[in-house]
């Protein structure tokens, strides 16, 4: 049933003909009387092009971009905001930038706020409801860029508003097993969970209380997550060190579909239909409210009732235990639908400018956001400024079009990107080779890490930076999960996609991510003391991500290298036969296995630019085969069956995967039934990507 | 909301763009120097080629493909079938055919059939079960060909086993209105109910009984609609004229969606996942039996009961009643997975074999089917030829890749050429410029008919007819429904389609489609004896499709006229507005009209095959942009936003037109909603067409 490909040959076969075309061009290239486009029409990567790039790219200038970029905050829709549409717009639009053209692309979308006025609030009451204990509104100052009255409160996005008051009892991470475990001891209806991150998705902890009674959910970041346990601001947290000081929140989005949630497929325009709210799924039910450490402290040491588990244990020095006293989060925050833009902007390819090569990152905030998203688009705006200097001075164009794309509402669910999918899903679709990701460049200056379709393992890639020296060590991962902007280009679009960055040295540190995610204490000062002194890391990530891009777009055959892909595909399938073989053959629902083996019969006389073209359309449309709409129902805009998140997370294909232990666990008929259409649907995608490498007839 | 588009410029440049590409290429053809593949590369149409096509198309061989093809019954999957398929192989894969391979491609798909050895019976009983009259189990002989044990009986295709027995009541044309009607006078609960056919769907006949409690349906074809009233086998039907005899029988698939029913969205193959029959939809809930004239009239005319309106009576000299005697059919018909073939071959492209232009016609009948599908077999089969010797005698070959496909299963609900999209989805989606359909070659000889979607309104396709004097009337129209093989092509994939035939003088007869459809009547002396003595008009189709045929593949600039879709796009428009606009402002519901106007910037100079290969592009997938898979969430593989069946009717955009008037009728919120959502997907996919046409970048 499941089959899967044995690519080498075909691959193999690309190599060598790059290189006959390239000595074929070359040729005619010599003789007058040839047209005069068959110069440009053979060119292949300048490795000249290459190092200038590379030696252009300038860490002060990033550095001097980000100083710009966060001056203030620049929440999505915000006043900030539009300060930084105007900052990318003025550099792209500049005639002097080199770039073709760049416009703002606007859509009116979903989004939440709480009310600056009536902040949200969190009380410990007693049963007369007098106030005991009011936790923070706000994080506390350490540098001037905490008064600034721009500055969102805390708060959970597209958490309903609310009152509730009840019991306060500690749940751990909010996953369905910690609910589960709690309610044996302590019943839990009427209560306020108070949950830590991790573990679960953000709204998950709302959505996994919600059946057990519970009214409203408190979330805040343990120490241990994050600081590795230390919990003092006099000489261990920010701004002694890069961790979190005790008042800092994490802000997020809790809902769990991407996009733009009233237009789903649809790009969110003035007259878009919207469908209405109490049809969105996957938001909270119940209202939640993120805290700081700080208070979560007071809050937790003193609960009474059964001790909780070691592992539900942080760092603070109390027991953790199940319940306690009265308790009154007050939540007054609104949903409104609000202008947020991209900022795009093009340099036209030479030779085959309807193909595109898509740069991208998010604009939008919750705060300062240095680090995320500043980072990133600083590195951008470098990276577009070399390239686009090259244009201007005549030295270099792409020979396909670059695409920058500075997305909005990222924060709440990468809206900006999903929209641009959803409005140009078939141009997009038949046009773009790749779309390169760099969202956060710099977690920590440890690793370069690159996550990505097995297409674009690009060897060239690490072997470019070994001889630069920018680093030796690189991490080279699957793209996985919806974590940024990559996503609708990934699961919706079916677009190779690569996520860049340097990041941890997991041995030197246990902190979820880096500490001041999300807060208050994300900024300019904060990214350059703390995260990247000298912004050496930020300079080898645009090297990086100029490199992979110039290569995209002017390898003469693309660099995409599909038996990566094959070689992916069998670790898959050997890993489903492996687990799944067994107990489908006992319910007869078979799992042949037939590898193919592809001939290369390309014939490497009198190459045409058109044979090119079609060698580099099966590179570029093999993901596309892998695309089933329907193969999904529950997981919105999720197509691709390959890279589609999984809640088993076993290793091998995710709708598979995840219809097996649904069958495995509750043993119904039906749901068996599903696992053998799943399969099927991967299947007939395997068989359709493979047949768009065989020969075109 | 609603958005159209003015594309007249855009298109209007492809001509030019063409004469200047020719001659550039031209040039740089007589350079000894330049590379050897120029010279192909920018070749367009060598109308010495067309005309060599079409003075070789001979007649009399197109005479005899039918002969051979019709000598048995060749029902989907039987040993006839087999044999037609062989005789296909047997041409294609002869190394003098000239084409470059041909093979089978199986599925094992979901037909129905009566059992041979236990038929289907009808019989009027007494209120005592005594048999008083028994109706014909197979029709009359007026040549060999009906006595061929090989005919299958009369049956409803997918109509459930049963044995109902009840009153009898006649029911016009089984319409919903009908039934309603009825159902005033007379109680329909038990009852069977005889229909005639026209006005409804086969299989909805049935479909439409079942809420009155009616048990059972009988249909038969009246006089008044295919003979034009006349009723005797004496001197005025077949053998004397091409009228359907008095006991002759429509067959048919009764179920209403395309493609195998139990692999939607999946190619049929054995290991793939099958939908238990209970979730299958749009089948007959109650058994259905068609029958001859002789025994309805025998059994109207019988009929007691209130007198029947006049617009429900037929050619019968008898009063036609409502209701009156027992009555019993007896249908054990069985539903059985079988292995059905097309039969697919090819003449590989020079140029751009990754561009497919796709010719197809089905090859299973009901009977013989020298009409239904065999003359359009005999046609594709000398066209092959033709083209095929011209490829051997090495005068010619392709600039893009010809495809045939002899479907499978027809008539059973499309089933070959779904599943052979559904296979093959990325593959065709992403390289098919256009399908041509030949399905029934010739109807009658009066006019030929070409029903194609706008772009394939080729003015050079009438100049040539013209030119050719093979016809000076043809009928244009566009391509609806899902009446032949292009469905899928159409509605699933999005692909340029077009239906070629022969047909009636509407002015010369009123019959509903030639008499011996679907019956044991179409047969090769029926053919040449009463719809095309000398096979000119089929090959007046013959050189028409190979025309078409030729111009599509072999074009430097595909001649798909975009600026006849913008035109039909703006009637659809102007009515969309005259008929909705008021009501919807009133709803809040805005229709704002904006026209956009493409300028060319198509730079003429320096023109390279990318370039060409660019604008083709544009013009292949203009639309696929129109598709949106959720569209039309109660239609089966409908995702065609123009070009979707509508029960509305009302020359406007179809899923607005019947969402509109369900809203209008049911005047509920969330009917009114689902205008809105509708009209923000077709404003999207126009939106999304239009930017297809644009400037790439």
């Amino acid at each position: 049933m499941i089959k899967t490909v044995l690519v080498g040959l075909v691959c193999g076969a690309v190599a060598l003909t790059l290189g006959v075309l390239i000595g074929h061009f070359g040729i005619t290239n010599n003789s007058s009387s040839a047209p005069s486009w068959i110069n440009d029409i053979g060119k292949d990567v300048d490795e000249n092009i290459v190092e200038k790039f590379l030696s252009e790219v300038d860490r002060l200038n990033i550095e001097e971009n980000l100083r710009e970029l966060t001056k203030v905050p620049h929440l999505a829709t915000s006043e900030g905001d539009e300060q930084t549409v105007q900052f990318m717009l003025k550099r792209w639009q500049d005639p002097e930038s080199g770039l073709d053209k760049a416009w703002r692309e606007e859509y009116e979308v979903y989004l939440s706020f709480p009310d600056a006025k009536n902040p949200n609030k969190v009380t410990v009451v007693s049963s007369s409801d007098t106030v005991l204990y009011t936790l923070r509104e706000k994080e506390k100052n350490y540098t001037k860029d905490q008064e600034d009255p721009d500055i969102v409160q805390p708060y959970a996005a597209y958490s309903p508003a609310g009152q509730p008051k009840g019991k306060l009892v500690y749940a751990n991470q909010g996953k369905p097993s910690d609910y589960e475990l709690l309610n044996r001891t302590v019943d839990l209806r009427g209560t306020i969970a108070i949950t830590r991150y991790g573990g679960a998705g953000r709204g998950a902890k709302a959505i996994n209380a919600a059946p057990y009674g519970v009214i409203g959910v408190l979330v805040y970041t343990d120490p241990l997550d994050i600081n590795d346990g230390l919990m003092s601001d006099i000489n261990e947290t920010y701004p002694h060190s890069w961790y979190l000081p005790p008042s800092g929140v994490e802000r997020g989005a809790f809902g769990s579909q991407y996009g733009d949630m009233l237009t789903p497929y649809l790009a969110a325009k003035e007259e878009t239909y919207r469908i209405p709210f109490k049809n969105v799924t996957g938001v909270p039910p119940i209202p939640i409210q993120p805290i700081g450490f700080e208070d979560a402290y007071r809050l937790i040491c003193e609960l009474g009732g059964e001790g909780a588990p070691t592992e539900w244990k942080g760092a603070f020095n109390c027991t953790y235990n199940f319940g306690g006293p009265g308790f009154k989060p007050e939540s007054t925050q609104n949903d409104v639908i609000k202008n947020s833009s991209n900022v795009m902007g093009v340099i036209r390819g030479s030779v085959e400018p309807d193909r595109y090569v898509i740069y991208g990152n998010h604009r939008d905030s919750w705060v300062h956001g240095a680090i995320d998203p500043s980072s990133g688009t600083s590195v951008m705006l470098e990276l577009s400024r070399v390239l686009g200097k090259m244009v201007k001075e005549g030295k270099w164009r792409p020979r396909r079009s670059i695409i920058f794309g500075s997305w909005g509402a990222e924060e709440f669910g990468l809206i900006g990107s999903a929209e641009y999918t959803e409005q140009y899903f078939t141009m997009l679709s038949e046009r773009t080779i790749a779309y390169i990701n760099v969202d956060i460049a710099v977690f920590a200056n440890a690793t370069l890490r690159a996550s990505a379709m097995p297409e674009l393992h690009i060897e060239k890639l690490t072997n470019e930076l070994i001889r630069l020296s920018v680093q030796t060590r690189i991490l080279v991962g699957y793209l996985s999960g919806a974590g940024s902007d990559y996503a609708p280009f990934v699961h919706y679009l079916g677009i190779a996609s690569m996520d860049l960055s340097y990041t941890y040295d997991r041995s030197k540190t246990n902190a979820r991510i880096y500490p001041a995610y999300h807060t208050a204490y994300d900024t300019f000062h904060y990214a350059s003391n703390f995260i990247d002194p000298g912004f050496f890391s930020h300079q080898a990530v645009a090297r990086t991500a100029g490199n992979v891009l110039i290569r995209l777009a002017d390898s003469l055959v693309l660099p995409l290298n599909c038996s990566d892909y094959a070689e992916s595909l069998e670790d898959y399938l050997n890993k489903a036969v492996d687990l799944y073989q067994e107990k489908l053959s006992s319910r007869n629902i078979s799992m042949g296995r037939s590898l193919l083996e592809f001939k290369s019969t390309f014939n490497l006389k009198n190459e045409t630019p058109l044979k090119v073209r079609r060698i580099n359309d099966q590179l570029m449309l093999l993901d596309r085969a892998f695309l089933n709409p329907l193969a999904f129902p529950d997981k919105y805009a999720y197509r691709h069956v390959i890279w589609a998140s999984s809640s088993a997370n076993v290793g091998t294909f995710p709708g598979l995967a995840d219809a097996f232990a649904k069958a495995d666990s509750s043993g119904q008929t039906g749901d068996w039934e599903k696992v053998h259409h799943h399969m099927s649907m991967l299947s007939q995608a395997i068989d359709g990507a493979a047949g768009m490498l065989e020969n075109v007839i």
